[in-house]
């Protein structure tokens, strides 16, 4: 398996595999100081909200030590954390993942290093435990021994401290020798699963094709795959649910289809101060992803984009949202109490 | 205007707007092969339903003056009419502009060209009554006097003739006035949206702004437009319709929002001879369309795609279908009768 950061003991450093030149170049960079680190989660060398946690609490690591050789004072630590912190200021499990580290930096080096391993054994865990459980549903509600499956955007090893969320739950049914093909969304506009789900598919030797997001709702009418599952970034207390723009697509396709949406994600992800998804703001990125690619131009100049990174699948499209804890099927059992019982 | 296509009377050849290079590069194609015919419209230099019936009956005066030059035999020029006919199989215009053409054969070359400059004059008339039409419907429907709407791929002057179906109604709002805003989706895997529906628009000076497929379903749950209008390349006789694919997306959101979904074609794109949506073979185009983007690789070496052109949006999802000689609504009045009364 892949992994997305790595703490390497004997050099003291942040090890990340470098996404952004994924799939052609498989590279790393070695992180040891702040402003490293910062332009890393910048320019999306690091993403996916599990693996940001991990990422903030190492990022508080890496600040101590750096301030160690430099002889920064504690103000001047303090306010390096705090660029950690912020550099991803959307990205709430950033900054949860430094607020778990830091409040340690009194015991020292060895106690924050520890809890951030920590963090990233216990999103590993997590996400083992709810594959198990994902694929146990998907097998009984299907019915099938091989099942053919719809995903979209990356919630792989590269997304997560390791393993994967609904990524990870397609790893497990293809370790039971449950996976007939994966339908991988590219993604647009930047085709995390063209660039990064089709690689680790490839790595992993799950039989796939990346098909453009406007083919899967008719992959999934013409009963060509089985089960649409996706990742959250945000799962409401009403079971609403955040994800990359293009996943609500799916939700309706699986309702018209008759194929169960299954949400996967880390018991964290489940909001309880969120009520329902129109409360969930919903990022507008730069309309530069939308109007150009590989630096080639797609669109005349002077035109505007619109460039919503998420949408919000209503709970009663989804059949099954999948934690650690367990499973609440929203479309059937609505109940929000289920719900806050397998949340973090 | 742009024109799509333009017989030159005093060379004797086609001549294509070459598509597959805007909206970096208005270049043309002179077009007095087969061979070339056939190349172009397996790559795309021409392409659009409405065009490809006009290409269909041209290309039977190009292979005769071909065949003339060469002295090709009945059964030689017979063949190689057959393989302008054949080049793409989803769109019904392109047999259908042929088989207008072919049978005047005997009667001499300024007869094909005769019933093919007719299919052109046609075809532009056709579409500004549909368009009228349609923006009469669509403004009783909604009952605004601006309307926001998303349409998909390119249906305007380089998808026809000229004027243009779906973009045609889009034109006719805005000369009335009643366009607020356009939402272009751009129409993965070769873009139509973003470089020609966007070309198109900024050169009618038409507000709107250019969003990824994924995003448009999210668009039309959060009501941020009014009405979806799209093309169709084939429409059943029960009034499936065949469009360039992400089209059922727009369907099916639209059903949840709310918002009346219009399919927008002259007359001939309806095939009483397709009894369903289920009997329409939908074209499957090369991997690499999907794979890579503009000579980039996006997917790992080794990675394949699925990559079909078009979906279908079944009857009962579609508000209604407009052509010149009148407007159906499949999803409140299936019966088949009715759109056989404004077939072609």
């Amino acid at each position: 398996m892949v992994r997305a950061l790595e703490w390497i003991d004997d050099r003291g450093t942040l090890r990340l595999i470098d996404q952004t030149r994924l799939p052609a170049t498989e590279c790393y960079l070695d992180i040891d100081t702040v402003d490293a680190l910062v332009k890393a989660i910048k320019d999306l060398a690091v993403r996916g909200a599990p693996a940001l946690g991990a990422v903030g609490a190492l990022g508080v690591v890496v600040a101590m030590r750096q301030g160690e050789a430099e002889g920064w004072s504690p103000e001047r630590l303090a306010a390096e954390v705090a660029r950690v912190r912020d550099a991803r200021p959307t990205a709430v499990n950033l900054a949860w993942g430094v607020d778990q580290a830091w409040p340690l930096a009194g015991s020292g080096l060895a106690a924050v290093l520890g809890r951030a391993k920590q963090i990233i054994a216990e999103d590993e865990a997590a996400n083992r435990a709810l594959s198990r459980l994902g694929a146990d549903w998907i097998l009984a509600r299907t019915g099938r021994d091989k099942v053919r499956v719809v995903t979209h955007c990356n919630t792989g090893a590269l997304a997560t401290t390791g393993w994967g969320t609904a990524y990870g739950i397609i790893h497990e049914l293809h370790d039971r020798g449950a996976i007939e093909l994966v339908y991988a969304d590219e993604t647009r506009p930047l085709l995390q699963g063209a660039r990064l789900t089709s690689w680790e598919l490839t790595h992993d030797g799950i039989p796939h094709v990346v098909q453009a997001d406007g083919a899967a709702s008719s992959t999934l009418l013409r009963h060509r795959a089985d089960v649409a599952i996706i990742g959250a970034d945000r799962i409401a207390a009403n079971g609403d649910s955040a994800n990359k723009v293009g996943s609500v697509a799916l939700a309706l396709a699986c309702r018209r289809a008759g194929v169960p949406f299954v949400v996967a994600a880390p018991s964290t992800t489940v909001d309880l101060g969120t009520a329902c998804g129109d409360d969930i703001e919903i990022e507008e990125r730069d309309a530069g992803e939308v109007l150009a690619f590989a630096g080639v131009r797609t669109t005349p100049e002077g035109a505007k984009a619109f460039n919503p990174a998420f949408d919000v699948t209503p709970h009663d499209l989804i059949s099954a949202i999948v934690t650690e804890h367990g499973i609440v099927e929203p479309d059937t059992n609505p109940d929000p109490r289920l719900l806050a019982r397998i949340a973090g």
